[in-house]
């Protein structure tokens, strides 16, 4: 599938895209795809692996100290993508 | 969408479509979609929902001591079905 035209690719996304994907179907296994997740959700487990409240090693060391912003815009680029029909297992 | 017949319904799926719908399309805010996730990511969020490694106080309630073939039901279910194109945000 195509990104979509209507939200703008983050300037952080190659880090993320490496193992969501760019459009949100995961490539690498354990990661899970976020494609078309939820907004509210996408925006509340980044906040909970900023501050936290979530914890995967991988995940703590690719997210850092990230910015309102940068995380919003991470947040509505996944869901924002089309998920996939068929999805690796 | 309709569910996908490949897959048995869990006996336990009931508790679990309340919040992310019988087909994996989340009908609760602040629920993620499940529908074609992938399927190693779901067996490991359950288990890590179930051993405590992940919290979240619903989740925690919901999950109590599940039995490894339910658990491997419910993930099997939720990652045989197809996404909805659009998700409610």
């Amino acid at each position: 599938q195509t990104a979509s035209p209507a939200v703008a690719k983050p300037s952080r996304l190659g880090l993320c895209a490496s193992c969501h994907g760019e459009t949100g179907m995961a490539v690498m296994p354990g990661a899970p795809n976020l494609a078309g997740q939820r907004l509210d959700y996408l925006r509340q487990a980044l906040k909970d692996y900023r501050d936290g409240r979530r914890d995967a090693p991988v995940m703590r060391a690719a997210i850092g100290p990230i910015g309102a912003a940068e995380l919003d815009a991470l947040a509505r680029w996944y869901s924002a993508q089309a998920p996939a029909a068929a999805s690796a297992p």
